[in-house]
């Protein structure tokens, strides 16, 4: 809150109308009534976080609208630099609080318990039970990449084409623990290896996903092993699985064939298994004009692009259920986030700033009033 | 201390000339001068163990000296029945003590923590830097298998060969955490994927070990994942490799083989990888001698025997650096030890008594005096 207080004064200095909506969301608007442009990201990290995931949109946005109203220019629709509330994971367990707002997106078990939260930053949680927002002629979001791919292609922008849907199963594989000494090799039903043959499957299968097709990862990340020790045979193991792609149907059945492929090994080798989606969510496709818009900015600027999904989750998910959404990535240091070292160079910064103003540029002129 | 009075006193109305050595260990001896038959095992337990590992080998010792006696079978050697001090792992790091001080296996910085420990026992620290006992005709142990091959081969009696040497080695694998969403399959250097590789191939490797060579057997039994995260890919994994086998020659290429054809496949994958051995016991070899007694044993009574290797440590291993040392194994359910739901029928645990009192007097009649 403090931080918010210091946002929301640059805001004023800057010669924005300030406000906090019913959502908890700062917005500083440029201009007078018609469908907004919105430009923003927000403020909040997560502990021990880093610099840029967040504040960077944040500041470019306010960037452009201080440098727009210091030019003169004048755009044909209202502007608002939004800082939406509460986008990374928190206390409460649900992030993007602000953006969900806006599209209505909150559960009324969630509002129960958000509510003071909410009231405490200046929302209103008794307006949230519905879409707050739906008039918006378009978002554009700048953000560091959080990934190696715009340095891998030395590439100065990124131009997000969706934004994954993540699936995760817990995968159980249950065998026998034995004593590791005297049991013989052929009587073994032996947890792990069978986990690693999983393990190696999901791997080899998602590298054989065609490059030219969706944008498909999938990993193991955790795992336990019982009874995990030095002599005996594992006699459980318990893995997440995590699937992200920006293509539903490529989610669903890559989920399949591993799973059905599953079945076969680990049968192979005497060992059960079970498993429970934990949690699903739906890829989110970027507006098709908003990242034609800052192609052509970056192309216009002299700033090599490439398109590229985004792996992780943003406020755009739920903003794009109300209004053309795009992003905007920047390289920062070694894909690195969530970390004191995340790091993203200024000359990075000032590029992606200076292509989402041009991007604003474009779509103020092209769209819809 | 108090099962141990309990057991002296049993010793005592059997008829045994009962003491305690200076290496704590109680013995009672019956017959008089001479090279002495040895047979018993251990009446401590691991906490929460079972009723059978080492007190069925030391009540069937009884069993067979009292029968003996009240039999009136005069043996050409004295018979000693022998409780070994603390077999199991224990609070001072140190298991297998009492037959360690038969062999002068405790060293000095050992000593010196366990003397107290000996003197409240009755045994003597100072007496334990050189081997206590030289002359001893022959040591016969029954134990429960702890295994499920009796059972598999449907055997009463198992003749044990060799009790396994153990190598144990931890094995890191390096590679790179990163974010599991924004990290494309072909820029990851996923350390779990290589992990699971190594474990597949320490499983088949060992699976293609020629049934007919010495016993083998090859475990990854304890994993370490980091950050073991559902949305990150793996950064380093850490494994206890343990390697166990009856022919040292083997336990050593198996090591050289897994190690080299693991540098191969991680380099592939782009992963860095470090071992350092942990421990290392050697394989003891059973006497030729007591095998065939034993063998000759279990024919004459009618049980089916069969051979087959201890896959976990006793304390035969020291024992063999001073007498001919041989076991005898009688299946126990579903191979489960240290548990409580450890359980040998009593009809087996009788099959086995029998079958120890025969070999001792077969033994008896060939052995030198």
């Amino acid at each position: 809150m403090r931080g918010r207080a210091w946002l929301r004064k640059e805001f004023e200095t800057a010669g924005l109308n300030t406000s906090i909506d019913a959502g908890g969301n700062l917005i500083g608007r440029l201009g007078g009534n018609g469908l907004p442009l919105v430009a923003g990201s927000h403020s909040d990290t997560v502990p021990s976080g880093g610099r840029f995931d967040g504040m960077l949109g944040l500041l470019a946005a306010l960037e452009a609208a201080q440098s727009f109203r210091e030019q003169g220019v004048v755009l044909r629709h209202p502007l608002e630099v939004v800082d939406f509330l509460a986008e990374e994971p928190n206390d409460f367990g649900v992030s993007c609080i602000g953006s969900r707002s806006w599209a209505g997106a909150l559960a009324p078990s969630d509002l129960a318990i958000l509510a003071p939260a909410i009231e405490l930053v200046g929302g209103d949680a008794s307006r949230l039970h519905e879409p707050l927002r739906s008039a918006v002629a378009a978002y554009v979001e700048l953000h560091i990449e959080q990934g190696v791919v715009l340095a891998q292609k030395q590439a100065e922008i990124g131009v997000v084409t969706a934004i994954v849907g993540i699936r995760r199963h817990e995968v159980a594989v249950l065998g026998r623990a034995d004593h590791a000494g005297t049991t013989p090799m052929d009587l073994r039903r032996d947890a792990l290896v069978g986990a690693a043959d999983f393990i190696r499957n999901v791997d080899r299968m998602a590298r054989q996903h065609p490059a030219e097709g969706p944008y498909l990862v999938a990993t193991v990340g955790k795992i336990t092993v019982e009874p995990n020790a030095v002599n005996a045979v594992p006699g459980s193991v318990r893995m997440i699985l995590e699937l992200r792609s920006t293509d539903e149907s490529v989610l669903l059945a890559f989920e399949q064939a591993i799973l059905t492929r599953c079945e076969t090994f680990l049968k192979a080798r005497g060992l059960d298994w079970t498993h429970s989606l934990l949690s699903q969510t739906k890829p989110t496709a970027c507006s098709w004009h908003i990242q034609g818009a800052i192609e052509e900015a970056a192309r216009t600027a002299g700033y090599n692009s490439v398109r590229l999904p985004s792996g992780a989750g943003h406020d755009g998910v739920f903003v794009a259920r109300i209004a053309p959404m795009g992003m905007i990535f920047v390289p920062c240091r070694d894909g690195r986030s969530h970390t004191p070292e995340e790091w993203a160079e200024p000359a990075d910064c000032a590029r992606g700033a200076q292509v989402l103003a041009e991007t604003l540029l474009i779509l103020d002129r092209e769209l819809a009033q």
